[in-house]
């Protein structure tokens, strides 16, 4: 998909590559920092999917998703090991070639000191599909790449954020959604009715609600969400209103996120 | 899919429902918990899916997921709110009728105390897909659901997890797998080519390659897994061995799985 023109919401899949995501064995953090990323630029996050380090499964998602959003992620599988598998299959997804890409070799020559240091394995990061561009990597040499609206990046927490900070020059951003949260120690069957009718009066702001239990109370948190500032501050109004009616204390949290560039 | 006979190994698909998730509000730890049960049952998890509160997305999940893997979980969207339609959406998705289960509607009684005390919003956690078997809830009372392989549980952690305990009994376990992680602070790089050669000679061993920064040091976990433990320790033999030879020392930690009920 291209993006042409600008519009008020942009769209944004991500695709986790890994194995140790599927097997418990690693607790994955990057889907919750990228869609944090992504709120606060006014694009939505419209699904993520973790795949195994297969090459049929990640062309599936680059098929299934890659003409639905506006922007796709990639986290992980960038490597030199042999199950670093995702830029052969982001090549194989659109249809191109793997190739050396000559600036990610001269990265990685500079990177290891000389062009002896750079083994088949490092060799290997160099591998890109062809008409990919570059994404820096700051903290380990190795690239990241962009082709079409997919964007390719490592699994290492740190290293992914680092080249976030290349990718996000590249995205439109969309009006940014400012959210009000309301706690109270009501339970969320005790407001739903009340809740439905103020959500079916404000359309254009997104409630949702989402019980939890902290040290064994129970606690309810409401978000609301809308790109109208005046429709949230309405809303949140009549949210804090029904509370105090159902005889619970509520107290709101406002999240101002950064205007669009 | 019917799951008839027994196999060595059983597949299973998560999805997890929830725009808390997408917007980054919430960390979800239900995946990797999730995850890890199913590893020491010797289920592998192929896919996890985040989607968002809305019918059309969850439908197609069901549709994609349900007959390509043995069982399908998901997560979230079954409370009393309007923005829980997990439920509605497994129906459609299964083109069967929700309906009041009795059963279900006796355990809100006795959750809330009488009749008059199960309001309309407190009603809908009692509605579920025709030809649904309920999974019990022993911390809030609602339940979730079974339909054909499709296993329909909370999103808060503590009530999955309890919700979890009745699912575990339902599911049929495979030969679990064993795993070995070796340690070293080696790059991921220099070991890469023999690590290869090693994966090539032991294709029934699974063999992952995971760096990692820990306080700015850079790190290497080689997670070797396979269902066969003579295999598994004749492959961590040579991983051992060739971090040796490349001058690293490596620290093997061993995980032995539950055996299978």
């Amino acid at each position: 998909m291209t993006i042409s023109g600008d519009k008020d919401t942009y769209s944004a899949a991500l695709i986790v590559v890994g194995n140790e995501v599927l097997s418990g064995r690693t607790q994955d953090t990057n889907t919750s920092w990228i869609a944090g990323q992504l709120t606060d630029m006014g694009i939505t996050l419209h699904q993520v999917r973790v795949v195994p380090d297969m090459e049929g499964e990640i062309v599936t998602a680059i098929h299934d998703l890659k003409d639905v959003v506006d922007y796709v992620f990639t986290t992980g599988g960038i490597g030199p090991t042999h199950d670093d598998i995702t830029a052969q299959s982001i090549a194989k997804a659109l249809g191109v070639e793997l190739e050396l890409h000559p600036e990610a070799f001269q990265t990685l020559v500079r990177h290891y000191g000389d062009e002896a240091q750079v083994t088949p394995p490092r060799k290997k990061m160099a591998m890109v599909p062809k008409g990919a561009s570059l994404i820096n990597n700051p903290v380990s040499g190795a690239p990241g790449f962009q082709i079409e609206n997919v964007f390719v990046m490592a699994g290492v927490p740190k290293i992914m954020q680092a080249m976030f900070d290349d990718v996000k020059t590249r995205l439109k951003r969309g009006k940014p959604f400012l959210s009000n949260t309301i706690s109270c120690s009501l339970g969320e069957s005790m407001v739903a009715h009340d809740l439905e009718a103020i959500q079916n009066r404000y359309p254009s702001v997104n409630i949702g609600s989402y019980p939890h239990y902290r040290g064994g109370v129970v606690g309810l948190s409401l978000v609301l969400r809308a790109a109208d500032n005046d429709m949230l501050h309405a809303a949140t109004d009549e949210v804090v209103a029904m509370i105090g009616r159902l005889g619970g204390v509520a107290h709101v949290l406002s999240t101002q996120y950064a205007s669009p560039a």
